[in-house]
């Protein structure tokens, strides 16, 4: 009888599995062409350079009346200057007249300030006294005035090449007047289901089969942070299948095995990659989520060099999930230029938590209000998925979590 | 001559604004079904119960030998219990024979436990002797088994309507193998731009005007929050224009009119919103953002009653953008269920920044390190958003934040 049962190699920690992979991880270079109201959370591929002043012209910051400022220097409460009111301009408008010595012309917030003033008055410092305006306070020339090319000269650089396109960010390209803009590619995540036993939901459940669950998580996570994601058909745990399907799904960045829950299926996994490319490393020491094999293929893709990260994801549900969010989500926002990390929070644990030594370990948890209740029955619950709201790490040198002790939950 | 400019009347609080908008935004309805794999961020419209058992059949916790545990009582380190090993079992496949006395069938994770069996030793606690095993170590009843239903029981409610699907409670519901699933609709945002200055990107700029970004801003953000967004061509700042344009949004759950810079354009919006249902506030203590409108329609659709919240946003895009931040953004994810807050962060101001007593105040910042500095130069600036990472806000009874003062980065 074989044997398929070989035990696990030298197991490395977490923080050598998140080095090695961060390292070994691609850059996109694959740039597109897309319209400014699809481009938040992009990166930008150009820098994006002014074609014209920001504002285009002088205009007022304030509602109020456009004067020469020297006209209203001795104003005061007690003593206004009375100017001519000759025109009226709201914003979108152009000036018809000049201020003159004596004059002023009623403006908007935003509206272009006529010649001949160097200033504006806010209302709240004047009074309508028929054709005419008084003057409350002394403004100076320039007050209440963003000057021409003031916020951005033509010319500028405004936004860098590699920059994450915030909504912020995507409404300073709007201000120049572009529509179009160059940005990276999404990472592209391949998601290959493989397992003799898994079956897709919506086919008849055959005896000693269960329904795949890790294609419809990973695929969540990926999509969710922006990820452009590809899932292939259930592959099964042969040497010559798994192979065909990672071809197929080359050039992606990153390739996620979402089976192999055992340890045959995780050596097919190491075997493939050893022929394809290089075994980066094959356990981790981490509860769970130990099985994790991870390596990577160099291929050509348009005639250029093209590295893709494979994993072999841990077969369990749980363990997959919480695989997914510590190991390959930090991947996926590196590529993306999201350096918003998940939330975490400080929550009070309700019962004790007993880990192993020299194992990270990961517990997922439901919250309430203040306190942390877990949510963990064993990796292949599907229940301490349903009720967890997010998940502790407890490092491999602690072996105990009191109960009433604060916890980090990073939310899902 | 027309004086348009009318002074606000009574400003409310923040809070009070925050409160008010909560409590009329409308609920949503509509329901749709879609696929399993673009469920992630969307919120359930019905409970979602068990068809069957998960696991369906019992099946192996771990790789190693389904055995009769009652056969392995004695065993240990050095007097193990040898059993003839009479088959193999992977995951997915059906086991042939019938465990009896003093057998044992090699069994894969994840793979059904055979008949006459009722627990499983690891492989780390077995030897490999010719056609049998050796069992260093006694199992009980159970052990490394998990039982048929033992997650889940046929009919039990698994997930509830209105909780929203992280990607966990996907893989939830492909445990089921259900691949469609009835949501919430996405929370419909209608943006309509508005002001007499204002160009949409792309066409020419003629004098006087300034291109279009709080239609961009506004978009961008409230996509990233998962709504349906649309947006309309430019609106003059005329009544009937207005409103006209207000209809066609309708019946969106938010309208947000990105314009009206000038006290004259909010008096425009504030009489539409007056005669079409009910002005809820006009004029926030807030600095930037004052000059913002709230009110609410109640009209009619398909048959059902629905209200429609409609916001008159500050014209200057700093302005505009961190208002959309502070009051619209936590009513896009009320309506999604999404209670992840923004990424909020503990930085040492760089500079002193002086306040308005009586006014909440918001200023963007640029992140270096452990540092933030101020980005913020006017509210028309646009500079003062390219550089931005997020904001802080110093409330209405602060006055200054002092250099090396410790304050909360709300990022974008």
């Amino acid at each position: 009888m074989e044997n398929r049962m070989r035990p696990f190699r030298a197991l490395i920690s977490l923080e050598e599995a998140k080095r090695i992979t961060m390292e070994n991880l691609p850059e996109i270079t694959e740039t597109e062409s897309i319209a400014i109201l699809d481009a938040g959370g992009r990166r930008l591929a150009e820098d994006v350079k002014a074609q014209a002043d920001v504002p285009p012209y002088s205009r007022s910051a304030v509602d109020g009346y456009a004067v020469r400022a020297k006209d209203t220097y001795g104003a005061g409460r007690y003593s206004p200057v009375k100017l001519k009111v000759i025109e009226s301009v709201h914003a979108g408008e152009v000036p018809e007249k000049t201020v003159k010595k004596g004059e002023a012309i009623q403006i908007a917030t935003g509206a272009m300030i006529p010649d001949g003033a160097d200033a504006v008055v806010m209302v709240e410092n004047t009074e309508i006294r028929g054709e005419s305006v008084l003057v409350f306070k002394p403004s100076y020339p320039g007050s209440d005035v963003s000057g021409k090319g003031e916020d951005i000269k033509t010319g500028e650089v405004v936004l860098k090449a590699g920059e994450r396109l915030s909504p912020a960010k995507v409404g300073v390209i709007s201000s120049l007047g572009i529509t179009e803009i160059k940005v990276f590619g999404r990472p592209r995540i391949a998601v290959i289901p493989t397992g003799d036993e898994v079956t897709a939901p919506g086919e008849e459940l055959e005896k000693g089969k269960i329904y795949d669950i890790n294609t419809y998580t990973l695929s969540s996570i990926a999509r969710e942070l922006g990820a452009d994601v590809r899932t292939y058909p259930i592959t099964p745990d042969r040497k010559e299948d798994i192979r065909t399907a990672i071809e197929s799904a080359l050039p992606a960045d990153i390739i996620l095995l979402s089976g192999g829950s055992s340890v045959g299926e995780r050596d097919v996994i190491v075997d493939v990659l050893a022929e394809m490319g290089e075994v980066l490393f094959h356990g981790i020491q981490l509860k769970p989520g130990k099985p994790t094999v991870c390596g990577r293929i160099t291929g050509e893709h348009g005639g250029k060099r093209k590295v893709t990260l494979v994993f072999g994801m841990p077969g369990y549900p749980t363990s997959c999930l919480t695989n997914a969010y510590v190991l390959v989500a930090p991947l996926i926002r590196k590529l993306t230029g999201d350096c918003n990390p998940l939330r975490v929070e400080k929550k009070r644990m309700s019962q004790r938590i007993v880990s192993t030594l020299g194992r990270h370990q990961i517990f997922t948890v439901r919250v309430e209000e203040d306190a942390a209740h877990p949510a963990f029955k064993e990796s292949g619950a599907i229940t301490s998925m349903a009720n967890a709201d997010g998940y502790i790490q407890i490092p491999a040198n602690v072996d105990l979590v009191e109960k009433g002790e604060m916890v980090d939950v990073t939310f899902f």
